[in-house]
């Protein structure tokens, strides 16, 4: 399989840890986001994909699979290994809900082309982009700390002691999180499960910085 | 069961949908998200749900899961009925790739905290933020039309010839599209899916207006 991917993305990092934590190898095609024009607007990447968006997964049949979450969930179906979602509907449902606070209320108003967005039209200044992606990670992570606290199911991971599909969200956001200096210590069980992704290779191999399209 | 819901909140749609669709019926209890302090973001709400977001459903147990589409899967993978879901891998990757299109990529940037921030922090005016809230709708749905022209998956819904996850996304997104006056004639396909889910009870039992919290 083929994985449309861009260093820098979330959602792509995202697939990165999953592929990692299955054990899973897969061709790496890069998108390049942020060229003169967006290499993801162009023909060839919107006949991929038509919401120009990455990753997509190209499967060895050519049917391809789009938004991060429905890949995660595919490639946990259909390939042995690590499980990325625990057994129970209602575990699946914490985990899916942990992942989809990220990926829902949170990522969504700091992607990439949001941010073109309120420069371009509004011509909000590099101070006001940078609360706004700071308010949006803060009010986010307060309440997935409040979420992640309560009950005994999260471990040392998001759920229990083995990662997942939760995790897979949650590294990317804190890196992006560091990236736009948000003070982390107000989320300490966030923090805790970070620190214990990033000593495993998976993450570690996942890491926008260890790609080979990172300049 | 009970369904914390508010008659205008897409996401809370969304699940509506869905029960009707599974012949589940729940109790509903109404959390007023635009009164004066917003009820969601009060202590009493918190306590059920940390994110202060509607849906939240309530398990007899007293368990909750948030999340719109972790709920839907939950009741789905735990109730017989119509299919919320296909049953194949490929096949339900697809369905969560086009619900996922439209719970990550259009709706979060139009949702009432965003269109507050936008206004009571950079002073944006009704037209702009009319302006916003039509453009992720345009571009979502640009997208979603080709997606959804492609191959020949697409049937009478979203994918194939019952009604799903896809469509319990979708149709709320319609709504919202109508409100703010999105002119859906570039959308066949999406419109021809929203007429054939606007024929059926599941869908009319849902909309907004014929809740009981509703004006």
């Amino acid at each position: 399989m083929k994985l449309y991917t861009y260093w820098r993305s979330s959602a792509a990092y995202r697939v990165r840890i999953a592929l990692n934590l299955k054990g899973l190898s897969s061709e790496m095609a890069f998108v390049h986001l942020v060229k003169e024009g967006g290499e993801q607007l162009q023909e060839a990447y919107q006949a991929i994909n038509p919401h120009g968006l990455v990753p997509s997964l190209e499967l060895d049949d050519k049917q391809v699979i789009t938004q991060s979450m429905a890949i995660m969930e595919y490639l946990d179906e259909t390939y042995s290994g690590a499980r990325l979602l625990p057994g129970s509907p209602l575990e699946r449902a914490r985990v899916r809900s942990i992942a989809q606070s990220i990926a829902c209320d949170i990522h969504p108003l700091n992607n990439l082309r949001v941010l073109k967005y309120i420069t371009g039209e509004w011509g909000v200044t590099e101070e006001q982009r940078t609360l706004w992606y700071q308010h949006w990670i803060c009010s986010g992570f307060e309440s997935l700390e409040r979420q992640l606290s309560e009950g005994h199911q999260t471990g040392d991971f998001c759920h229990g002691d083995e990662p997942g599909l939760a995790d897979a969200c949650l590294i990317p956001q804190i890196y992006n999180a560091r990236r736009f200096s948000v003070a982390m210590d107000d989320y300490p069980v966030i923090q805790r499960i970070g620190k214990n992704c990033e000593a495993l290779e998976p993450f570690q191999k996942a890491v926008p910085e260890a790609q080979e399209d990172a300049p």
